[in-house]
């Protein structure tokens, strides 16, 4: 296997180390910017260079955004060539777009890194799919917020100080917005529903809420009820209904949720043979990623395309009724019958009912309990 | 794929019923003492009928017991059928001579339910060592033990009574002694190390240490500690140098371990590039051990064959030192560092000291730090 690597940052770099040891596949081309040189691969500033060359079987896109790297991924399936990718807000953006394509075209194209960094999530998704139905997806998908609510929890200090840490640490980015306000997790359960389920989840049917409203106090107020609080994607089908949502959830002491450390992930399915399954590991850095980047690559080796069959569309139907902590914002989507601290615990209501008050009242803080 | 199915009982029916669905493999023909009919299978009594009937391609093994279990599988083997078990047992006891006998003949070999359950753990080890090696195996992997020591610890309850609790609640067998003194995890740690490492340990030199002489006052010391009491397995490679056990072990709360409720398993590898990857699920019970062996089933149709290479006898060198909670017995294997309630905190000391000294003194309980 020739690949041509589009990238040759933190992953990029790790998955070139990796194939290096190997006699299957090797890097042949490393699209890169920056004047670096390698004595095995020729780096080229045009991606054009490995489009043309008919020698390059496999394109492994690790750059990152949406632009150019769709161009880049879309141009190479239409070319003939196997694509793999960790680049989940690539996939889930276009999954309408490049899944069917890359069957067309008879290309393989797998992106497990996307979801669970060293967690080969997607593809135990896709072996649960060959003896049962899946039922339900989702857990701690994101190790910044991991890692930030782990250290809020344990440590008792405010939403500010430990994002600053993880900053520092390199476990949360400059502008944190895309981990913190859920925006990755919501990428990540909408892609994992699409595979566990056979369908495409209208993205705009997914509510998000993330924790960059938390509080200490917030957090003393989980404790003071032996509840800690965790980024929770969901992703349930039950009797061909699809609710698919993200939001901070309030685990009990005990549960396995409750005991994922710093940046772990913790990501769990429910099969109606299997029963739970949960697959706990780190949920990105270089080493972890760039392994399920090179087990793709194996699993092109032996003829794997994609997880799933591409499905029809669905909304989801987030009428599941829960009960929430809510503090700050106007009023309360349903009667409180708690009081905890400075905030509120409602009555059961539904999910899609929080999330569109929640819309208008974006300084509160919500947790499903 | 024409399906022998030896055994009716809870994994072999549950096996029955999930490929009744299936397009792909028939079970037609189930060996059981029993009258029983099927609408869509041939019982038989007498293995032979299984045996030289040349449409069967595919023997299950869901017996259990060494024997006829063994006589049965080699003889498939021998007569260039695939098979499939669940019997940890009859794999770690003859894994010497059916490796490699399977691969003589060339048909494949699968045990994925042997370990684990419905968690697709041996599975994960062959996946895991097409990019890495691995470092360590082990974990939590027999769901009594976990269950007894788990409602020890919530509900403060003796050894004895938690034990007739899951006697009645089918966790637990009549004659509990194959869970309860480790000889399950032991057989399944030293499976998961053959697979793992690409070795053949040597049973006689990996030592076990059940949970029967647990106590409510030790369950009481290990809370006052902050520590919960589990029976972990290990199996480690070091620099070519294996060590490979079976104990109870003291867990910090807030560890995954911990965290681990009833009767689940959570089984972990560690792999030089992955690091630390953990799966959590039910470790047995009819659908989720049946799962496992159809997906067994599936990959014998995708070509798959044993998990690993047969490899060279190794011993296992268990100096490794640590330090052991211990209560009763004559003396101590190292000198008291700390006093627990009625137990004993010893210095460092090697894991194969303090097994040799339990050897002399069955009476006493010990557990590692």
């Amino acid at each position: 296997m020739n690949i041509g690597l589009l990238g040759f940052g933190v992953v990029g770099k790790g998955v070139y180390e990796i194939t290096q040891q190997r006699s299957d596949m090797q890097v042949t081309h490393v699209l890169c910017l920056e004047d670096i040189q390698l004595p095995d691969a020729k780096v080229a500033k045009d991606f054009r260079e490995i489009l043309d060359d008919e020698t390059v079987d496999t394109v492994v896109e690790a750059m990152g955004g949406l632009h150019p790297a769709y161009e880049f991924v879309k141009a190479a399936i239409e070319a003939g060539k196997n694509v793999v990718t960790s680049n989940k807000a690539l996939v889930c953006t276009f999954y309408d777009e490049l899944i069917p394509l890359a069957k067309e075209k008879g290309v393989s194209f797998r992106s497990t890194a996307a979801v669970g960094g060293g967690i080969g999530w997607l593809s135990e998704l896709e072996r649960a799919r060959r003896v049962q139905k899946l039922q339900q997806v989702g857990g701690i998908m994101n190790g910044t917020c991991n890692y930030i609510l782990d250290n809020m929890t344990r440590l008792g200090l405010d939403y500010s100080v430990v994002l600053k840490q993880a900053q520092q640490l390199g476990y949360a980015e400059a502008n944190p917005s895309t981990d913190v306000d859920g925006i990755d997790t919501w990428h990540k359960v909408i892609l994992s529903a699409n595979i566990a389920f056979g369908v495409t989840v209208d993205k705009e049917t997914v509510p998000v809420a993330g924790i960059s409203r938390i509080t200490a106090e917030d957090v003393a107020n989980f404790k003071a009820h032996g509840r800690i609080c965790k980024l929770i994607s969901t992703g349930k089908c039950v009797d061909g209904v699809y609710s698919v949502y993200v939001q901070p959830t309030l685990v009990k002491d005990g549960e396995p949720e409750a005991a994922v450390p710093m940046n772990y992930n913790l990501i769990t399915f429910i099969g109606e043979i299997s029963g739970r399954m949960s697959f706990f590991g780190q949920g990105a850095g270089r080493y972890p990623t760039a392994y399920n980047v090179v087990q793709d690559l194996v699993d092109v080796l032996e003829g794997k395309s994609f997880y799933a069959p591409y499905g029809q569309k669905v909304s989801a139907d987030n009428s599941e009724k829960l009960c929430y902590y809510i503090r700050g914002g106007k009023g309360l989507p349903a009667p409180a019958t708690e009081i905890w601290g400075n905030a509120a615990i409602t009555d059961r209501v539904s999910v899609s009912a929080v999330h569109a008050w929640l819309k208008q009242n974006p300084e509160a803080f919500i947790a499903a309990l």
